[in-house]
């Protein structure tokens, strides 16, 4: 018997993750701008490996615990929320849900509102893991093309002229993967339209405190004030490390009980272990300096990497754009008869790892130009090493592979 | 803006939990038989904090992970059930995901395999967070009665009588909440009708090793061989702590890449630190001699809870069955006019918490008079004193209360 037949529409409908798999075709020994990972060496190991000691010795953290996460964490959170002004004053604790990360939260909302057949709009480019649970659960997305300042908002209206869109999936600050940020002046605009047209906004924002220049953007949650239209997705994987594990979504409380019917309905209890290891690890660090310091090594980072493809790689046709902070490069290149092919060929051959743009865009046939280069994770002599392996594997793939020709 | 306007099927589908419910309304000081929680004095609190901390030393951790969880712990229990004999020899760690408990892993079978309006047969009574996970995804459930002997094939087969079911989800031992245990002889006649009408199998095992009498029961899986029509799932939580939120399934190879593939859509990455700490604590326990003191501690809770219930309330109208190993113990009253509003009643006014049976039936209009109660977290004073209340919860009840007048 193969319980294969057995599987339901959403397994049919679901794919594998394209990084997961350019990672493992890559090997542990090749140079990697694939994920959007940490630098191991900015993980401030030893204050998070106190911070679970201190954890671990709380007994009542090894009960079943309250479906929302550990209180103080969220307390914290709504707390910094307000601080930093990216909250109107109806924010409290009962609004916040730790998740798994930014993408437990992605998929708590996935299975809240989406229906298969709703349509849901998201930036074009998008964060693909996202769309990965948006789809699983059978939404169509309608696509809003994204330049320097974020998503389009023209763009928007048009493509749902004579349509009805639950939300709008957007990454607001560096973005994954055009590194774009949305100006406060287009969340003004996009916001009204939401008004307009009657969707929400689900504003992801896991990259905010990694800028390398520029002033800070506003938030949608707190623009929108008491327009209850914003729900918000904070993560501390890329700030603290993604091992925690730890994200969280900040609503209007009119969604908490359904929220936590559907959580408890997924995994019963919340791990609140790693969740108080989070919030000792906050209580005790300099988050401000440790932040600054983030920021001003993925900066180098960005920098190593900007100037050693620019030098071995411009002539090639590799343009590039320059994000003002978070994780990714994005990068056109013309000329690669198929971009996909040409990424298998040089994490085989020449073991450098990086992503074919065409997977970040929700319909197919977009992006065969484009390329994702993560920096996050590469040192600086990593990327120059990595930079000259992606030259030479540009060159020879254009010599060996003439047009069509499938490598596998 | 109201966003409740935007729920899906499944957030229209799905409720509370009463068992949830229940405890709130019980409060802290209150006495209570509602949650199937081990005892916090039966964790092994300093073994587990030390666990945490060696694993929270290992800086690879904090990064992203294999989408199936921590490999040493799918190895350790891959090894575990062969040398238990639970699994047949085809069982390698690549078969095992960990997941957040068991719930997580009834989320993901549940994601992988329900399509609304699919059939799938569960015991009646059965463990209504499974329910949740099922029903939330559109499941329509075919109730298999129980008697001591566990689920009764002959009932199983005519209420598929012209019908197609996807699987039967099934507590093998000391069902949550009747405390039955599966006989050997009833997993083969299910698994025949199973081969026979091609359903599968998915058996749920928290509670094996919580046995106080009698002998060990075969695992559906072991029997099942190379028809590989079965996925177990065990968990930790019972036995170790909830709180490490570690539980697992096991399953034929042909599903794990399908399955992989949902669970990174769910939540891109597990808890490997919570996971390495599990193995880190089996690694160096007596887990032999921690399950044994488990068994004969829990016992002593059984034995005290039914005869203090049968001293305090079987002169008004309670009978108990008895279970053989696990966390419940299962009543009928009658003359109870509605039991939920009795529960209510008795958490609010006596401060005695137990669980209206009827919440554990997947049909309404069943188990009226049924009672479910915990007896995992009572000491034996507390029992003494909870069983009081409860009889003097019952008999003000059934003075102060006509029939079908509201409490509340």
């Amino acid at each position: 018997m193969d319980l294969q037949d057995f599987f339901n529409m959403k397994a049919r409908r679901i794919g594998p993750s394209i990084i997961a798999q350019m990672a493992t075709m890559l090997g542990p020994d090749g140079i990697s701008f694939t994920s959007g990972e940490p630098s191991a060496d900015l993980i401030p190991l030893s204050g998070l490996s106190e911070a679970f000691s201190r954890a671990a010795g709380q007994a009542s953290l090894f009960s079943y615990q309250n479906t929302a996460g550990y209180l103080p964490l969220r307390e914290w959170i709504a707390e910094w929320m307000s601080r930093e002004a990216l909250a109107p004053a109806w924010l409290d604790p009962s609004c916040v849900i730790l998740t798994n990360g930014s993408q437990g939260a992605l998929n708590l909302l996935a299975e809240t509102f989406i229906d298969p057949g709703d349509l849901i709009l998201t930036e074009s480019p998008t964060y693909p893991e996202a769309l990965l649970a948006f789809q699983r659960e059978g939404a169509r997305i309608i696509p809003v093309p994204v330049d320097e300042d974020g998503p389009i908002p023209e763009a928007l209206e048009e493509r749902m002229a004579g349509v009805k869109a639950k939300f709008f999936y957007t990454v607001v600050n560096f973005q994954n993967p055009s590194g774009c940020t949305t100006s406060d002046a287009r969340k003004a605009a996009i916001l009204e339209l939401a008004r307009r047209r009657g969707f929400f906004i689900l504003e992801d924002d896991p990259y905010r405190y990694l800028r390398f220049e520029g002033k800070p953007t506003k938030s949608y949650l707190e623009m929108a004030g008491e327009d209850r239209r914003v729900v918000y997705l904070g993560s501390f994987s890329k700030i603290i490390a993604p091992g925690v594990r730890c994200g969280w979504c900040a609503f209007p409380l009119s969604l908490k009980e359904k929220l936590l019917e559907i959580r408890l309905s997924l995994e019963l209890s919340p791990p609140a272990l790693t969740q108080a290891a989070v919030f000792e690890f906050l209580r005790v660090c300099d988050l401000g300096g440790h932040l600054e310091k983030l920021a001003r090594e993925y900066k180098k980072r960005r920098d190593s990497l900007v100037e050693a493809l620019n030098r071995e790689a411009s002539q090639l046709g590799l343009k590039l754009s320059v994000p003002k902070g978070g994780f990714f490069l994005w990068g056109n290149c013309e000329g690669v008869a198929d971009m996909l092919e040409f990424a298998r060929y040089a994490a085989l051959e020449k073991k450098v790892g990086f992503i074919p743009g065409r997977f970040f865009f929700p319909v197919e046939g977009e992006g065969a130009d484009s390329i994702r280069f993560a920096f996050a994770k590469a040192a600086p002599e990593q990327s120059r090493e990595g930079a000259a392996r992606f030259a030479d594997a540009l060159e020879s793939y254009r010599r060996l592979f003439s047009p069509g020709r499938n490598l596998q």
